[in-house]
């Protein structure tokens, strides 16, 4: 059965995340929906990662399996992209659409995913869906050199939610990067690693931002590393202010 | 009485536009509102310029005049600042508020607007609010050439709308340019000028737009300014691509 790779972007406000769940709106709900339309059967989709209830995303990836409809050699990519952006709601858009290698799994075949965090110590109105207000400016030298610490292989369990099922808790983290976006107070966070827990970037930007605040010093961080305790950590930043950047194979 | 300017970024799509109309949810009068409130008497602003029904701005500027509080010696404008976008609906955020010199005037002393129209060609989701879906891509050389042909000074008024009271219909325009912002489809038109009449950016947009699928050749750019007649013209484009995004003075 031939795979397909989706590039999705979405504004996670309405859904309750990307994982399906029963009587709630998730991501992956709407575009299995769209897909049975579309194709006619019912259609499971796996995605690269699970992004939780309020964040978006701009290059979330996912695969699915379809035969070509009775009678026809192949799908049509170009007008099934088309379709579906036609069925899905206005917050989720599939950007991109082809046929993959045999045996591609968007989950297990990616090498690296790209988050950015959003924040502004300014007052904006346009982007305040995906940009969060931080008050008063954090020091962006002293949460630079925090996240310099965490950078490389390291067990992340202390940024890992409490709940999650996942055993295995080393990442490795290739960028965690600060940059100022403009003089108006615009900022973001680049966090890019091969894999990321439950919660993590969350828990990492709130306790990144407790350092900017002065409120722990720049050595928390690596102490925290070691503590393996969830509750050591900052609180989780805001849903809104992450997007699931890009997911690279 | 001495005068403050604001700065002020916000999303139009709840609002019936700039102006204050009773009964109707407009920026202006939200601000008003809100000045009322914090400085607790009745304050008119004066708006740099009046956008429409769903259009945003990122860089509006306003002036006000307002008295110390009894028994204070000036106005405290970074608390003010604080109190207004802490009364203001979610889509309004005042960025910037000083005393201005006496006798500033946002409208009369305004030398340049300069708005941006934003457009892509691909499926989005995040900015999906303020960029506008065109399909099939147009081709931007056309449009560009057609563009470079509305620089300078000329009577803009087939591209008016027609209940506008201003007699004088005359604009100088110092930038007219499409930009493409990446690979993914999304592109900008950026337009500046020393005024702009009643739907003229949009009404020059929906010209383009014709222009660059074909519908109309380059030439006709120049031909329509002589006509004077905006049913000559191409469609409003839609107004939730437009950002008025910076006044200069």
């Amino acid at each position: 059965m031939p795979v397909y790779r989706m590039t999705i972007e979405y504004d996670g406000a309405p859904f309750s995340g990307w994982q399906i769940q029963p009587g709630r709106p998730t991501v992956q709900g709407a575009l299995e929906e769209a897909l049975a339309t579309a194709l006619r059967v019912p259609t499971g989709i796996v995605g690269a990662g699970r992004t939780d209830a309020g964040v978006h995303a701009r290059g979330q990836v996912a695969h699915f399996l379809a035969d070509p409809p009775p009678g026809e050699a192949g799908i049509d990519t170009h007008r099934l992209l088309a379709s579906l952006n036609g069925l899905l709601p206005d917050a989720i858009a599939v950007r991109a659409l082809a046929e993959a290698p045999d045996g591609f799994h968007a989950r297990y075949d990616a090498r690296l995913r790209r988050y950015r965090y959003y924040i502004t110590t300014g007052f904006r109105a346009l982007d305040r869906h995906m940009r969060v207000h931080i008050r008063p400016e954090p020091d962006f030298a002293l949460m630079q050199a925090a996240a310099d610490t965490l950078l490389g292989e390291h067990d992340f369990d202390t940024f890992c939610l409490a709940q999650s099922e996942t055993k295995n808790r080393v990442c490795t983290l290739k960028e965690a990067r600060w940059t100022r976006e403009s003089d108006a107070g615009d900022a973001c966070f680049a966090i890019t690693g091969n894999r990321f827990l439950h919660g993590m970037v969350r828990a990492i930007v709130g306790t990144l931002l407790e350092i900017g605040h002065g409120k722990r010093p720049v050595e928390d961080m690596a102490r925290l590393l070691a503590r393996k305790d969830r509750r050591a950590a900052g609180p989780s930043a805001p849903a809104h202010g992450l997007v699931l950047e890009e997911v690279a194979y």
